[in-house]
């Protein structure tokens, strides 16, 4: 795939790894049987696809049966949500979270939006002051989709269960749960739910060189969900209609790879990106702002600004040489508004219209990340001798 | 495809079609792109699941912008009731559809199950008697999955215009719309919504040997609809997500390809199912009852019993003959409960136990139709003979 050397956008969209085609191909034609009917065939499908199930479970340490298959990551967010808005208790997120985590918390009864430090962080404080005894769920992604931040997720579980030791103490029976969104970082750092310290995880097929609109959501055995979608009772009557049998078996082989090479890919990852970020300073020196934190940082993410330079003009450009970028999530960037993560963490609008994501993958390299720090130079001196002249231009 | 000669279960998963898979391919890896960012390849990407979706349109005279893509027709039920949910209103479905729309109208504040006739026919009368001035949705399946019965729409769309117009004559303002569930049907009759009578439309790209979990619904502009789904805004708000773009593709090419050949395939199927029905007459004479109606059925589609004949036995003993049919709806069949379908006609329990549906598709021919009667009456004969002998052995 030589056309994708200059592909750093990886945090929209990652191609499907060739082993996870080869692995889905024999479920769309050869046994493309309905799992839930009776007869042999179709019984090995359904073994196919609970085996497939348990891969994905056995991936992050969990069990087959604490999973539901979703259709994406946003679709098992909503789920995730099911249970305290039918409950209509009080749920704590982050204003900087992915819309689908922002869109799920306002149909709840109560929410409150909290606030993130300059570098993206969620601070255990920050959440234990936000949490009231009607609090039932609390949603903090692994890693933020823009920055890149690793979020403290264990020391938030920490204060989760003091409130609920508070609560057990009180004789208040309201439950409190904790849900991370881990689409960010799987294939990086540890997803493993239990050493995290939260109830329910969504995780995306579609972030690790899978299959796109395909997702799943894991939730403890105590934690009470509501179906979305009701009808024929799969997932335990969590979410009916046939199942994706070919989407579940990809899955499970691209997060099988991705937690394989998680260690070597972190470290490989942390390379690409210190050659990016080396070429630039050297390049474009004190110009470009950094935003992504130097620790606690997926190695995959930099988020940087370059203030007083339209970031939609440098992502035009770069285009032209192949290059690609993103200039925040790629749903905000396609509506033309402006991140609410970087305004989230305080930037202003020269800093934020100055402001590009560069998102690093299984493609990416040493030598190409250097390549691509150098386009982004070139592009940016271009940029700004436009400026000049058009200022002199217009004296 | 040899293995599938005598699969019989089209009604319960088709197997992707090769041209189908050719089309989705390149959307697997070289157009990897998420169709929100903005460069190049990510439009062109967006293009393409644009004219997928004016394809989808096309294929039933519909406009693109009408269309909401979802993971299968369950989803795409699930969210046709979603402004009568929100609303509070009462809807009036069939006691004999499919499991998706009696969930989601058991979601409502009020629902109205009515009757079939004995051959599965919902007649326009009984809608008309269970429409109150309340009622905001009727839902009709296009054909039922188990018997195979078309339902007269365009009479019962009738009865729901002079509802409106009586509303309208009253200056009562509460909307009435009416939903088809097409999934059965689709590429054997006319699925052109406008000429059907109905303001929703629910399709299943696995039902037309396209992928499984993509489906659509589509809806006129009048519709308010709620998300079930919300996030980045895709699907114009009513259904977030990263875009399934190759499942899209898909389904189109799949939707295209049926709809194309919908007369011939009406013609040739008409015929496989009279070879089978003729075989089994002559083989098994007044001791089968046909339960789907001699007229207004699908081609696809033969439910009957062999009443004192264990149904579940007869599969079981077709399977060991690689013969593959169906109990009833594969969901149904898989929980080991009856057929609320043929309860619903007034079967009484013997005849459900010996139950079985029959239903033909693109590699069923008039021989392996034939021969698919033969292996039946053969197993039936001998499940009569084996009972036969244990009442001797009782006596």
């Amino acid at each position: 795939m030589q056309e994708i050397d200059l592909y750093f956008d990886y945090a929209a969209a990652t191609p499907l790894d060739e082993r996870v085609l080869a692995a889905m191909q024999p479920y769309f034609r050869e046994l493309f049987f309905n799992p839930s009917s009776p007869y042999r065939p179709a019984v090995q499908v359904r073994s196919a696809y609970e085996e497939a199930k348990a891969d994905l479970a056995r991936a992050f340490g969990a069990r087959a049966g604490d999973i539901i298959m979703t259709a994406g990551a946003t679709e098992s967010v909503a789920l995730a949500f099911t249970g305290v808005q039918h409950s209509s208790g009080h749920v704590v997120v982050p204003e900087i979270e992915h819309h689908a985590v922002l869109a799920a918390a306002q149909r709840c009864a109560s929410a409150s939006f909290i606030a993130a430090d300059p570098q993206g962080r969620i601070s255990p404080q920050a959440v234990a002051a936000a949490i009231r005894p009607e609090t039932e769920l609390v949603s903090v992604g692994l890693a933020n989709s823009e920055l890149g931040t690793v979020q403290p997720l264990k020391e938030i579980a920490e204060v989760i269960e003091a409130e609920r030791v508070r609560r057990c103490e009180h004789g208040e029976r309201r439950p409190l749960y904790f849900h991370t969104d881990a689409s960010q970082g799987a294939g990086q750092i540890d997803i493993h739910p239990q050493r995290l310290g939260v109830d329910m995880m969504t995780l995306n097929a579609g972030k690790v060189y899978g299959p796109k609109q395909v997702g799943l959501l894991w939730a403890a055995s105590s934690v009470a969900l509501r179906p979305l979608v009701a009808g024929g009772g799969q997932e335990r009557g969590l979410r009916s209609g046939t199942e994706n049998v070919a989407g579940t078996v990809g899955f499970a082989k691209a997060l099988q790879l991705a937690v394989a090479h998680q260690r070597g890919e972190f470290t490989r990852l942390s390379r690409v990106k210190q050659a990016f970020l080396s070429t630039a300073a050297e390049l474009l020196a004190d110009e470009v702002m950094i935003l992504s934190p130097r620790k606690g940082c997926l190695p995959s993410h930099i988020s940087l600004s370059i203030p007083g330079v339209d970031a939609e003009r440098v992502l035009f450009l770069l285009e032209m040489k192949q290059m690609y970028v993103s200039t925040g999530s790629a749903c905000a960037a396609n509506k033309g508004t402006r991140s609410h993560v970087l305004a989230g963490i305080g930037l202003d609008d020269a800093a934020i219209a100055g402001s590009l994501r560069i998102t690093f993958g299984r493609y990416s390299t040493e030598e190409t990340a250097k390549r691509g720090a150098q386009l982004l130079a070139e592009v940016v001196r271009h940029e700004q001798q436009r400026q000049k002249s058009r200022k002199w231009g217009a004296q």
